[in-house]
């Protein structure tokens, strides 16, 4: 019942509802600033070229542009995942807190996975970077997973209701993992096979799946 | 009264309006998130200078110092604008968090737009270094078009009434990515005549507009 | 129906004071955005020395530390004195929101002013640096001035009540800019006095001085 | 007493309370923000190896990715202790802004300790670098009893109720210092020893320890 998350003003026991609820919104202030912060700084690897002739510069410069966009799709896409996954919350405790809190490390760590792909994708070391990627992006999910199931096992910090909505959550999350990894085998055969099942995996992560009726 | 502002939620279906206000509060957290961060980021561009006479040194700099003012005015105007445009917007869905990240995305390049156009305006390459900050405008301002229409069409995910003031910021967004693309052409003649119309066109945008009764 | 969106509660108008109510919301986040961004980039200009033995490298930092003592109080101060001073209003409209974009592009070009000062008061330069340092803070004690006396001007965006305390703050206000200019004026006859002025002026500032009564 | 702290819905002088809250609520965004800046900057001290073989340059990398992850983890468990520390809390004054700050001042600077300490643990500097990360964490403990302490003398501006929680906090941050000390002393003599008083420090800090009551 969400009537039990938000109201502090509801007749029974006000103190405690709008406690967790005060509680879970820093943990969303605290996760959205990093978000923010993690999705601004991209730009940052973008220097103005100096050398001329400057169209020829720009040009040059696309690999920077592609880890740009990229990156900026994955963050954006994790921080739309995040957002829902916390509307399936009601309680936050301290190991909660901390779950979160290495979720938002591996996020932050995005560009650094996506720079070194840019960088390295076309010459020698194109396996090493694809496969660090993949596996990579396998960490994020399972700090997704462990942030779900932690909640999730139980109901124990869930809204009441919702069930199905729940089980979805629980089925697309634990496909994650499992084919990051098969990307990461993959990139170690074929370095471009290997990012057409990442991207094919941000698209999936990317679409709506949230129950109508919550 | 303090009473009026805060308090306590309206007898019929409270859940539903609260869900979606909540949704729509952490869109605004993410994106004033985003915008602060682009904004003081700026600053890192001026580098203190350690060559001496001190005097000459800190003139040389002015190019830094407009591109400064120049990013930092336009990144407040579009934070201004998209304030506006939120405030039109009733429902926030999958789609409209995405096409949203979209347009941040394209805000927190604005230094390196800006950045490029300070460095070149004034050398051979000024003519490029112009036409690209008018065609970045122009996909600026077609993000900030892709956003309101999504959200207006049929009235989808707007308040009901105002009608008046959502055809007012209808008429002003088609301008944008049709007059950037005129200064995109001018700009191959003339660089001056073309930062004339950008700064016009910044000025427009940045004239209050909102309907007083809302 | 704006009524549907917030879950409106009082009887007589909510819509304008809760519109109000949020714009002021999101006016205060992008702001305390801004200072958060701002004072946590001031710790970038540290770096940590790789030369031996490090306990000499260490102490010979010692006007980083002090830059970064300063920067960091400094705008702890402005964000205070922000917090402050939109106490006081009740309305926020477009002009207040440049006006406020105004103060808040000075306050984050803090640690280059700072900076400056950092690396030249001991050197030939250091009544220039001194000079624009003061000369730097008359312009943000103008920008905080702006922001007040449009608010203020016939009470226009204030608070009802609490006169005592605007008289107060306007007086207070005032002094900012012909002290720093004062301040500028000595920095060209000598360096130290002048900066004892800024610290003066900065403990001036510093000191609490909301009426309790609000 | 909650009760009193919330509520804009109390009969009794709502304007009082509601304002305290705001107070607060823009304290814990401020102090959100400047955590979420600090904790996603870490990333830059990370940059993409451009050396070949790429592998090797992966692995020689590997005190950047204990730096990041220290101080990664030790931000976050200083963020969920600044949560815990601000429930207590129902009013805040100028001088709890000050001190706040101090306390941010000295957060936004664990990414330089922790620097140094990857630097230099494995060189001959290493006993300065462990003696200086000790001390500084020293200095943190300090800021959080200062904050901590200003706020319970005499339950100044702590909830009613809840004494027993409040004793314990108190118990908890008294160590800090004391035993950081300890671990200074203990670097001059041992590297390894004083870290892992260090990482033991952390994870005692880490423990929930919020009393369930509240």
């Amino acid at each position: 019942m969400r009537f039990r998350q938000r109201a502090g003003r509801a007749p029974a026991n006000p103190e405690t509802a709008d406690h967790e609820q005060r509680q879970k919104g820093r943990l969303e202030a605290f996760s959205d600033g990093v978000f923010a912060v993690a999705i601004t700084l991209l730009v940052l690897e973008i220097k103005v070229p100096s050398g001329q002739p400057l169209g020829q510069a720009l040009l040059d410069l696309w690999p920077t542009y592609v880890a740009y966009l990229l990156s900026f799709g994955t963050i954006l896409i994790m921080w739309v995942n995040h957002h829902v996954l916390l509307d399936y919350i009601r309680h936050v405790d301290h190991v909660l807190l901390y779950l979160n809190g290495l979720l938002l490390m591996t996020i932050t760590a995005v560009p650094v996975a996506t720079g070194l792909l840019a960088a390295h994708a076309g010459d020698a070391d194109g396996h090493i970077a694809a496969a660090v990627y993949c596996a990579y992006f396998a960490v994020v999910a399972l700090a997704f997973n462990g942030l779900w199931w932690y909640a999730a096992v139980g109901g124990r910090l869930l809204h009441d209701g919702g069930q199905a909505g729940q089980r979805s959550v629980s089925r697309r999350y634990m496909l994650g993992p499992m084919l990051y990894m098969v990307a990461f085998g993959v990139a170690l055969l074929s370095v471009p096979l290997s990012l057409v099942i990442c991207v094919a995996l941000a698209i999936f992560f990317a679409w709506p799946y949230q129950p109508k009726s919550r």
